[in-house]
Formats: structure tokens, C-alpha cells, sequence
């Protein structure tokens, strides 16, 4: 199954291929350098922390927060590789935790299965074989040995995983049959390599179902696409817009892909955020997954039913969409709900004229907020690292994304008090000592909301309907999405892609750095559909295109 | 890092490299059999229920049961590797709760590095390359393209994670530094692959940690081993020894390694649980990472000093064993606390006489049962499937293992109670329907108490102390692990095994099945020591050996 984003729809991909093979050794290149920028004749990384804005330059500074707040480091050995930190790893935990707790509920087993798969399974499915080929890792040799027959690492499993559906699904006793994993795939992508966004590995789950009729499979593949919404909009406060792929966008191989699509405000693309595919029966027919009908006509002997599939993946690039809209020049600011670290307690005002008996106490203060803290199911440390000041210590939490700041020294000890300024806003202010327990999971909840709430608005006013065509290219220009009544058609998707392409010379900036320049693409066509596209009536915006609309779709320069 | 039974320890491997290779091809065919036997001229896979005995083909009942209670699956397309079916990731995901929260309390994070290792990386330790070297799986391709440097999926981390390491750790306040990670590894074993105990790729955590001294590296490396004897004896009601491998069992690199060792009364067999290494400075030094000193001499500038290094990790091998010790004639016999199903309810005395509204009445009151022992925090099902005998169903769910089947029938209703049978021991008897909530719960930690109470008498009786070399060979016939006297030199031990091996021509069955014909391995040196070897005094018991004895070592035959 595919996270589209990260492997290509068929039709995407046969075009993209040839150009996508020139480009492989300069992005193999850019990604070796980790691209960090030359900031006054040092490397920005020998300087402690940021320095680029996220208005100058958008990539470099996604490539220098990622590093610099310790969520990422670059693979050097193997380039568009990249080992993700416990900062990062913590935020894919809690986002497991969740999601987990919510699939058990509904019966989703979870299952392992090989990371390797053989070329004859792999040729099964022509549409889908031929939409991962070129991204396959081989596996010719053990220790001085030629394999036999080669193995390719997995890119997603359903070419793994369904000649056992087969044997294990004989009744209809056996529907819903419903498993999940949580692993690890590769895609040995051409294109430039991004932290959780791109890379040649990455962890996601991947979930595989069956069931006995179309509607059943149906009901399944929107109660997951809600929970991936939950995913973004509850954990990581990222809004998200949810609606149907394209047939040019949909998952190669399946029958329809619905998609959660989310919106980065400082350059205005649109990104896939997760999928969740109805499969149809197109696998189950190539991989025999068949029943007896439970329900056959009378008088007549029970047909064989082939199965209705689901599958349906979240990968880590979600953590790289929540940096991408909440970080800020400071570096990363995460939601507290997902924040490993959620306040961070720096004593202020403890100096050479401290005596050794006050500072003791005082730092035993620290001991005791934390414990507090602690009980209330805060997560919090204190910092008291010996030569730095608090204005550095300021600095380095901020740059590490922690929601809350808790300064502490004399004079909120004598009025009883901490001091607070929140990450996000930079909102400052005192609380009780007494009312900890209660106003500091208050205020992370506040935080919380708020950073959704800030996020929601910003999507939702870039989001802009259009009826006329000459507006399309401005208001892409102006870091919009648009949806615009539509056709539905393949060919006028590619259209539309080459009529509203820009040209790369015309952007600043070094050349790996520089935002791929590109048309529009079709991001989904929304469930919530604004009035005003009347069937039959209404035609596709496309003014070279002819045809009625369909629906309203969402298009938008993206990842 | 290497859990030592799934990867050869250097010496060990050198010899075994070359047998191993004329063993592969014949291997790779007896694993794609997936070697059921034949019983009635009807291959044993078509017929429902256990063919095999315990006592009379071991190796053909292991692998039934792991099949038939569909726990495995064998992954026909590449020999070696196997699938983990729910009620196998059920355990491993119980074993990883119980274990990441308690590594958590100590500090230790998650990580993620990639699956990829470049040959570059993996020359830098030459022990350690050497021991794996054989059974790396080589990527050489990507799509129809020749990679220019061939990548190799990793068999453990070192050599992924170490250069990190020396980047991330500047200062002694970095220390001590935990990472710990889940994932799969590959190593493409020659040797017959068996589910859970031998694949050639399989689930683990590994554990990488520095710090300051040997003494607090030290120390961690038993609190880990400590925890995986807990995730054993109190999960998986399977008791083990604790204690330190020989130089010639040690990790491959390593300055020591500790262990629990468990045993297979059915074969007699010692088997590897876990292990928990100290590397010593050995990596750090080959891979610089280094702090300055926090103590400095007076008036010397502080020296460099090379971190202490620790590795650990425990594998789904763990589940084999627990296979391996509780299962029976009837099929698979599992612990109450990793049951992904606790308990099984199942009507019974419903037939065609029963009315509608009788049937009715009673099903409902199994869902009220379900729900009251939900409450309860029992994992329970009811089983309603028409069509089959009550009988039927009692082999079906004990085949599977679930510790407590309760019967429910009219004269159960009438009487207010439910019938239960233990797996473990057959045991029968009645509970009231009012202390459900608190009987059941009770019964099932009796369960889990029984079966390790019983497990750890078998191993206990089964553990001898010898002084007479004469007793040994005839100990090991009687499947029994033996403690000796012992010099601890590689050479004897090489020695031993040659004196203890027996002949494979002996052993009854197809040659797919056989136990290997080995002589007796050192296992460990226990912690807990019996009181008779006198230093200086006591002789090694090796009769060609001559040296003196340094400790009791635990030898077996062993997987």
C-alpha cells in the first residue's frame, strides 16, 4: 500500500521516471552535503542555533530545524537516509499509542510479515508492480554468495502479505479480516531526498483488510481516514482537509484513495498527509482471496465471492508537516500533547552573590515543582547546567520546540510563583506554586488549542474557491489552494499541471535548495463540497478543456 | 550487537562457516517443506488437530503447534523467514510494553537509524565484521540500476550507530546515553532455520548505551539482564539462569557478555535467552568517541578519556522457547499474562430441543459474562459458531492454547455458576457467576504461577552439579544440563564438545528433523556458584585438559 506522497501514482510515475533518473546523482549530491547553508563564512552548523529565517529561505531552514533542535540527524554513510532522534521518535509513539489503542478497538490485529518479497509475487498486480519497480531495493548477495533468485525489499506489502489472505480467508465467518504492522519500508527514490518528507526509508503502519462487500469496506476505509485526521488535528494540531484522490492520483492498483491533505502556509503547497485506499477486488481477484457466498440466491448453489480490500498507511512524514507549520525563527515549537519535554524549569536571578545555602534551597524548589509537575502527568526537567546563562539556556529550549518555559528564581519563590512564557505566543506570566497541579496541564491544553486553532485559520483563509480561470495562477502565486469546479479527467489534470507551471530560473536562492518549480496537481476532491457546481451545467475551469464538472477539486503546488 | 544464539560467536563461526556452507542449500529446501510430516499417507497440514507427539518427534511438534495454533505462518516465497500471525505479536507486544516502560524509568530513549550499513562503516571493528560478515544480505541494485556501493542490511547496529555516537557525546553531562531501538534485523543463516529460534530475519530491541566507567556500565548491564530474566520468568513463566558467557560465547568484539539461559526438558537442550554485553572501550576507541576527562589530575590539562560502551538485546526468540517448554500433546499452552485470548466461554447443552427464546436467553447471558470479565480486565470471547460440537470446539481453542475454557450451559444457569477446565493441568471445577469478576482474575495468575512453579522444578532437577567426568555423557543422555568444574580456556571448551558430540546416523527420523548431533557447549558461568571449586586446587573436570578450575560452568547441548 501507498502513502502516494511518498511512492508515485502510476501515471505520475511512467512521466516522471526519465527525469527522475537524471536528476537521482545531483540529488544524491545535495543530499550528502545536508545542505546546510554558509552563514558569514562559517557553516550554519558549527553556529549554535538558528540561522535562517523561515520567510528567506523555507527549505533551508525546514533542513536546519529539523538538525539543530535534534530531531534528525543526516544518514552521511548512505545518502536520502536519515536517523530520526528521540525527539522524533517520541512524537511516532505517542501517534502509535493512539492510533493503536483506537484499531485494536475495532478488531485490527497486528501482524509481521517479511521485509523481503520475490519477484513472482511482485508481478501479480501489473499496475501496482510497475508503480514501484523502478524504487525497488535488491538483495543479490549473502555474505560472498549470489542469491538465486534476488529478493527486493518491501515499498509496502500487499504483494507480501495477500497470497496468505488467500489461504487464511475461506469463509465469510472470517470477514472482517482485519490486520496491521508497524515497520519500516524503502523507496530508493530518485528525487531529492527531505527529512520525514521524503527519504528512502521510512517507519509507517500499513493496514490490510477484507470484507464481504463493497459498502463494508467502505464504512472501514472513512473510519480510519478519521482517525489519521485525529492523528493530525488532535496530536500534532495540524489542520487537514479530507476528501477523495483523483483516478490520476489515486493508488495504483486500487479502486478509490481518500486522503487527509494538509497546507504549509510559508510557501503555500498543499501535502498528502495520509491515505486510506479501497482496494476494490482488483487484488483479491489477482491473489484468489475468495469465499463462499453466505447468501445465495435460492434454489441456486453458492457462488464464490472475491473479497472487498482495504489498505490504508500513516507514515513519520506527518511529524515533518507539524514542524513545517509550527516552527517558527527560533527553531521547532511543538504541541504539547506530542512534546517528549512539555516545560522546561530554569532557575533566573542565582548569581556569585547567592550563598551555597540559598541556592541549595533553591534548587531543591526545582526538585520539588518537578515532582509536582510530575503527579499532574507534566512532563518536565529542570535545567541547571553549571557557565550558562539563562538567556542561553532561553534560547536553547526554544530552539528544541518546548511548549512552556517555567523561570524560576528569589523573587517568584518570595510571592510564591512561577513565571511562564509560553513557546508559541511568547505570551508571559505568573502562576500560584499552590495551583501547579491544575493551571500547568491547563495552560498546555490552552497551547494546544490554540496552536490549532492559529493553524486552522490560516489554512482555511488559503483555501479559496475560484470560478474564473485567469485568478488560478495569482492566487497559487499569493501561497493559496485553490478549488476550482472540475472535469475529473486524467488528461486534463496534466493540463492544468503544464498551464500553471512556473519557471525554476526565476526563483533565488542555490539551485538544491530552490523549491522544485511545478504546476498544480489535483490534491483531492473535497467530501465538503461548496455550493455552486451544478451537474450538467456547470463546466470544468480548465479553458482548455471543455467538459462538465464534476465536483469541486482541490488543486495546489504541493510536496 | 548480537544476541549470541541467533549470531555466531567469532570463534565459533570460523568453524562452523564451512560446514555451514554445504548445510545451506539442503536447509533452504527442508524450510520450504515447511517439513509437516506425514501421517496416514495424508500430508499432516490437511488434518485438524495435533499428529505429532512431544515426546515422540520434538522438532515435527514444534513446528505443528507454532503452525496449527497459528501463531507462524511459513513465508513459502523465500526460505527462512516466517510470519508472526496476532497471537505471536500479541506476546511481542506485550513484552515490549512491559519492557519499554521499564527502560524509560531509566532513562533510556528511543531511536530510529536506518536499516542500511555501508561497508565502510562495518570494516572499522574486525572482530566484530568478521562475525557477521557471512550472513550480511548485500543490496546491490536499486530499480534496473547497479548501486555504485553495495549496502548491507543490518545484522545489529554497531556499526550503524557508533559513528553517531562519537558526534553526539562531547562532555560527561552527555553521559550516561541510552538509545534503544525496535526493529528487524537480517542475517541470512546457513544453518537450518526454525520459527521463533532461528530466522533470517526476526524482531528485537538492541539497546546501545555509554557511559563514564566500566563500574556504572557495569551496573546497567545486569539491570538489563535482570529485566530480561522479568520479561521470562514473570511473563513468559519460564524460569532462566543468569550468568556471565565464556570468552569463547562472548559477543564477537565485546569485553563480556551476560546471559539468561534457558532450558528444553522434551530435548535436554540449554538455550540462549538474552543477552546483555559490556563492549569495554573496545568500539569507542575504534569509533573515537570520547569526553574529556571530569577529574582531572591536579595541575595535569584533562585527558581524553574513551567512553565505556554497553549493548543488549532480547528477540522474538523468547516466544520459541515459551512454545518449546509449555506446550503438549494437545497444541499450544499459553501463559495467562501474554494471552492475546485469556479465557474462552463456550455454550454447551444448547440443542435442537432448546427453544428460540431459550437459546436466546442463554447467549445473552455469555455476553453478559464477556462484559462482566471485560470489566474485570480479562481478555475473553465467547464461541457461538453454529455447526460445530462443543467438543469440537474444547480441541480448537485448547490447540490454541487459551488458559481458561468456562462452559456455560442451562444447568450452569440454574445453578448461578459456570464450569471452567485449566489448559495447563486439565483441572475442572465451578465458580460462581456473582465472584466472577474476582475468581477469574485469580485463577489466571494461579495459572501463570503453576506453570512457572512447574517449569522451574523441571529445570532445577534437571541442572546437575558434576565432579566425575564419567558422568557427564550419560547426564546429557538423560537430558540434563550439567554444571562442572571448569578451566574456562576456548581451547578446552573446543575440546569438550569434541568428547560429548554423538553420533547423528543414531538418531531416529527423516534428516530434515533431526536434532543436530552436537556435543555439550558452555552455556554460562552462573552467578549463583555452588559451593567445591577451590581456587588452586579444584581441577578443570576435562580429563585431557589438566588446567585448574576456575568456576562451575553450566555446559548442554544447546540450540
Amino acid at each position: 500500500m501507498a502513502d502516494n506522497a511518498e511512492g508515485p501514482s502510476k501515471s505520475a510515475l511512467k512521466k516522471a521516471e526519465k527525469q527522475a533518473k537524471q536528476a537521482a546523482e545531483k540529488a544524491a549530491k545535495a543530499a550528502k552535503q545536508a545542505a546546510l547553508p554558509i552563514v558569514g563564512g562559517k557553516k550554519s552548523e558549527d553556529i549554535i542555533g538558528m540561522t535562517v529565517t523561515k520567510t528567506d529561505n523555507f527549505s533551508a531552514w525546514y533542513q536546519e530545524v529539523v538538525i539543530k533542535s535534534e530531531m534528525i540527524e543526516y544518514y552521511n554513510e548512505i545518502a536520502g537516509f536519515f536517523i530520526l532522534r528521540p525527539t522524533s521518535m517520541f512524537i511516532w509513539g505517542e501517534i502509535r499509542k493512539w492510533f493503536q489503542e483506537r484499531i485494536e478497538k475495532m478488531g485490527v490485529d497486528e501482524t509481521s510479515f517479511p521485509m523481503f518479497l520475490s519477484a513472482k509475487s511482485l508481478e501479480k498486480e501489473k499496475d501496482h508492480v510497475e508503480g514501484f519497480a523502478p524504487e525497488l531495493a535488491w538483495v543479490t548477495k549473502a555474505g560472498d554468495k549470489d542469491l538465486e533468485v534476488p529478493v527486493a525489499v518491501r515499498p509496502t506489502s500487499e504483494a507480501v502479505m495477500y497470497p496468505y489472505y488467500s489461504k487464511w480467508i475461506r469463509s465469510h465467518r472470517d470477514l472482517p479480516f482485519r490486520l496491521n504492522q508497524w515497520n519500516s519500508v524503502v523507496r530508493w527514490e530518485a528525487k531529492q531526498t527531505t527529512p520525514f518528507l521524503r527519504a528512502r526509508e521510512f517507519l509507517w503502519q500499513e493496514g490490510h483488510t477484507a470484507h464481504l462487500t463493497e459498502e463494508l469496506a467502505g464504512e472501514e476505509v472513512l473510519e480510519i481516514l478519521e482517525l489519521y485526521a485525529g492523528v493530525y488535528e488532535q496530536l500534532l494540531a495540524v489542520p487537514v482537509v479530507r476528501g477523495r484522490k483523483t483516478e490520476k492520483e489515486k493508488f495504483a492498483g486500487g479502486y478509490y484513495t481518500t486522503t487527509v491533505e494538509g497546507y504549509i502556509p510559508s510557501n503555500g503547497r498543499g501535502i498528502q498527509g495520509g491515505t486510506s485506499h479501497c482496494l476494490g477486488q482488483n487484488f483479491s481477484k489477482m491473489f484468489d482471496i475468495k469465499i463462499e457466498d453466505p447468501n445465495p440466491k435460492e434454489g441456486e448453489k453458492a457462488k464464490h465471492l472475491h473479497v472487498w480490500q482495504n489498505s490504508w498507511g500513516l507514515s513519520t512524514r506527518v511529524i515533518g508537516v507539524m514542524v513545517m507549520i509550527h516552527g517558527d525563527d527560533k527553531g521547532l515549537v511543538l504541541p504539547p500533547r506530542i512534546a517528549k519535554l512539555q516545560a522546561i524549569i530554569i532557575p533566573v536571578g542565582i548569581n556569585k552573590n547567592t550563598s551555597p545555602e540559598d541556592k541549595k534551597k533553591h534548587y531543591d524548589d526545582l526538585q520539588d515543582i518537578k515532582d509536582t509537575l510530575k503527579e499532574a502527568g507534566v512532563r518536565s526537567d529542570y535545567d541547571i547546567r553549571d557557565g550558562y546563562t539563562p538567556g542561553w539556556k532561553f534560547s536553547d529550549w526554544e530552539l528544541k520546540g518546548v511548549p512552556l518555559r517555567l523561570e524560576y528564581g528569589p523573587k517568584d519563590a518570595a510571592q510564591k510563583v512561577i513565571s511562564f512564557a509560553r513557546r508559541d505566543t511568547g505570551e508571559k506570566g505568573t502562576i500560584d506554586i499552590a495551583s501547579l497541579s491544575t493551571d500547568i496541564p491547563t495552560l498546555l491544553e490552552k497551547i494546544q488549542s490554540d496552536m490549532y486553532t492559529k493553524a486552522e485559520a490560516s489554512f482555511r483563509s488559503h483555501r479559496i474557491n475560484i470560478t474564473n480561470w485567469e485568478e488560478v495562477n495569482p492566487a497559487l502565486d499569493a501561497k493559496n489552494v485553490v478549488l476550482i469546479p472540475h472535469c475529473l479527467a486524467e488528461k486534463c489534470e496534466d493540463k492544468i499541471k503544464d498551464l500553471t507551471a512556473g519557471k525554476a530560473e526565476e526563483q533565488e536562492g542555490p539551485a538544491e535548495l530552490k523549491a522544485p518549480s511545478m504546476g498544480m496537481k489535483s490534491l483531492c476532491i473535497p467530501f465538503e463540497q461548496p455550493a455552486g457546481v451544478e451537474k450538467g451545467v456547470t463546466k470544468c475551469l480548465n479553458p482548455e478543456c471543455g467538459a462538465l464538472a464534476e465536483q469541486w477539486c482541490m488543486f495546489g503546488r504541493s510536496y
